[in-house]
C-alpha cells in the first residue's frame, strides 16, 4: 500500500510550490527530485499565486519566517484551495517566537490544510491555540515513547478532527493520523537529527506523496514519513570510517532516489492504531 | 579552442558578481570556485553598483525573483555595462509568472546582455516578447531534437541578432549562437535534470567564461556550456550502487574542478552550424 | 586545553542563534549539529529578540547584508548583550562596500562583541575605522606570513583592546588575540580556499564553542579555529582521485562530526605569542 504511494509520485512528476526557508531549501528540492517529483521555490507575493495554479500541490515552511513572504502564504495558500491543491504546512520553531505561533495559527484558521507537519512541542503548541482560540488537549508528554505512544496518537486524531488535516507527528516514533486512523511508524535512525532539514525534507516530499495519491492524504503521508526514515536506516548502513553528517544528509537523498515502491513496501515498518 | 576558455578562468580568476536564488546560490558558488573564479553574492540596492565595480562581470538569476532584488537588478546590470563588464541573464521561470516574464524583458530592454541562458521554453518567451514588444518568431518546439536542430539553431541567431547578446539554449542538445554560428553542443547526461541547478550553475560559470575571455563571448559560452555537460558525463561516471542525484550533484562540482584545459578540448562534442 | 573547549560544546548542547547569509547557511547548520550545537537561523525584526532569548550564543554574518535584516542584526545583539550571552561577529565583505563597512562598525559601537572573525583585510577595515571613527594602526599587510606575525599578532592584540572582543584574523596562519595573548595556529590547507564558506562555518562555530566556556572567549575561540583547520588537514587527507571542492566541503564537516577532544588536542598545532 505504501509502495504504490510512491509508485503514484514517480509516475506523476507532481509540481511542488515551496514556500520555505533558505537554511533548507536546496536539500527540499533535490529530495523533491529524488522522489520523483519537481520543485518551484517562489515567495512574492505578485507571483505566488500564478506559481502555485500551474503546480500540483503547495509546501508552506516558516522555518526562516519573514515580513516579506507571510502575505504569500496566505496568499498562495488561499489560490491552492481554491484550486483543491493539497496544501502542506511545517509550522517550524512554531512555540519558539509570537511571529511563529501567530502565523501558524491563522494559517490554520485561514487555508485549508491537507497535512501538518512538526515535531511533538510544534504540533502541541498549534493544538494549544492562542488565547482567543480554544485549542484541543495539548496535555501530552515532550517525547513520543511506547509508553504514550496511544495518548500522542489520540492526540493526533484529535487534533486532525479539529482542522481537517492528517497531522503528522515526527521524532523517535512517528504518527500520521487522521481522526480515525493512526499509523505508527517506526522508520529512522538517531543519526537523522545530527543533520538540518530532514523535517523540511519530509515536509516537501509529503506534498508531492499527497498531490500524486488524490483522495488518500493519510496513506500518502504516511508513505512520506516510512519512506524518509527508511532513507535514513539505508543511509546510515553506508556510513564508512569517516563519514559524517555532511555525507549522511548526501546519503540519505541517494536512497530516496534510489528507492523503489518495492523497497519502500518492504522496508516500512507501521501498525495502525 | 574551447579548452583554451578554461584556461583563460584558471588564469585570470575573474570575480563574478551574482544576483541570483536562495535555492542553488551554494552550488553556484562552489562551481565558480571549481572554475577558478571567485564569487561574491550580494543583493541590496544600497550595495550591488559598488559590489560590481570591484568585480569583472555579473550574473543576473531570477530563480526566485522578489520585489527587494528586482531594482538590485537593474542597478547592478546598469552599472556593470558602464564598466565594459559582461552580464549574464539566466532567466529562471519566465513564462511561468507574468513578474519574471515582464522583468526579464526589461532587464533585456534596459541592461546590455552578453549571454542569455536558458530551456527552450524561457527563451522562446523572451524571444515572443510582451504585448507591447514585437518579438522574433518564436515558434519552435518545445524540445531540442536532430530533427529541428537547424530551425532552434536559426531561432538562436535571430534572437540574438536582435538583442545583441550570446543566446544559449540547454537541452538535450545545447546551442550557443551568435547571429552568424550556432555552436550545438552533444555533452551531457540526462540524470542532470534529476538535479536542481545544474542550469544556475552553468549560468555563473559562464559568466566567469566570458570575463575571463574578453572579446569571445560566443566561444567562451560555449565553452562553459561543453565544459558544464562533458562534467555531467564524468561525473555519471563515477556513481556506483547507492549513489544518487545528491552525491551526482557533488561529483558534478567536482568533475570542475578536476578538469583541465585539454580533457576539456578533448571531451567537447560539437559543432558549429 | 582546546580539547577541553571542544569536550564542554558535545556536552552543552549549546544553541546557537544565526542571523547570517542565504549562500552558506545550510553549512553553517550542519558544522554547527557537527560539533554538538544546535542551529536556529531567524532575521525578522519580529522575533530576533525573542529567538536569541531562548538561544546561547549569537552569531552575526553579514555575507549577503541587506536592509530588511540590518535591523534585526542590532536588535538581537542587544538583546544578546542584555543576557550576557556571547555575540560573534563575521564581517564578511567589509571594506568591499560602504554598506557593509558601515553597519560593521556601527555594530561594533552598539553591540558589545565577543569575538570579531574575518580576514586580514576585513579586520582591517574595522580597525581603521571610518571618517569618524579613529581606528587603532592597520598598516599591516595584506597577508600573514612567518615574517610579519609579531606585526599582525601586535596588531589584533590592539584591535581587542580597543574593541574588548576576541580577535580572529584567518588566512595561512591564523591568529586569535585578546589584548595580551595571541593564539598563532598553523592548522589548515590551502585547498580551504577553494570551497565557499569555511570562514562562514568557522565563525558558526566559534560562537557555539564560546557559548560552552564561559569564561574563556580567547580559548574557546583559537579551539575553534585549531578545529576547523585540523578537519581541513584530515578531510584533505581523506580525498582520492576524482575528489574535488564539493567532496572536499563535505570532507570537512565530516571531520568536525568525528573530531574527539582528544584528536583536537593532538592536532591543534599553535604557539601563543
Amino acid at each position: 500500500m505504501l509502495g504504490k504511494m510512491l509508485e503514484n509520485v514517480r509516475n506523476d512528476h507532481p509540481l511542488i510550490h515551496n514556500i520555505t526557508n533558505y537554511v533548507t531549501v536546496n536539500d527540499c528540492a533535490n529530495i523533491l527530485l529524488a522522489c520523483g517529483a519537481s520543485p518551484i521555490m517562489a515567495d512574492d507575493i505578485d507571483e505566488v499565486e500564478e506559481i502555485t495554479s500551474i503546480c500540483n500541490g503547495l509546501c508552506i515552511n516558516i522555518g526562516t519566517l519573514n515580513n516579506r513572504t507571510i502575505r504569500s502564504m496566505f496568499a498562495a495558500g488561499k489560490r491552492a484551495n481554491e484550486l483543491d491543491h493539497p496544501v502542506i504546512l511545517d509550522p517550524v520553531g512554531a512555540g519558539a517566537s509570537a511571529l511563529r505561533t501567530d502565523t501558524s495559527l491563522q494559517l490554520l484558521d485561514e487555508v485549508k490544510l491537507s497535512v501538518i507537519r512538526g515535531n511533538i512541542s510544534e504540533i502541541r503548541t498549534l493544538a494549544s491555540g492562542s488565547g482567543t482560540t480554544k485549542g484541543v488537549d495539548a496535555d501530552v508528554a515532550d517525547k513520543v515513547t511506547e509508553e504514550n505512544l496511544d495518548d500522542v496518537a489520540s492526540f493526533a486524531k484529535a487534533f486532525s478532527k479539529k482542522t481537517g488535516a492528517v497531522v503528522v507527528i515526527t521524532g523517535a516514533i512517528d504518527i500520521a493520523a487522521d481522526e480515525s486512523r493512526a499509523y505508527c511508524i517506526r522508520n529512522g535512525h538517531p543519526m537523522m537529527s545530527s543533520i538540518t532539514g530532514t523535517g523540511c525534507q519530509l515536509s516537501a516530499m509529503t506534498a508531492a506523496f499527497v498531490s500524486a495519491n488524490t483522495g488518500h492524504p493519510l496513506e500518502a503521508a504516511a508513505a512520506a514519513v516510512a519512506a524518509m526514515g527508511y532513507a535514513g536506516e539505508t543511509a546510515y548502513a553506508r556510513l564508512a570510517g569517516p563519514d559524517g553528517n555532511s555525507t549522511y544528509r548526501n546519503y540519505i537523498i541517494d536512497a530516496i532516489f534510489n528507492m523503489t515502491p518495492k523497497m519502500l513496501e518492504e522496508g516500512a515498518k507501521y501498525e495502525v492504531r
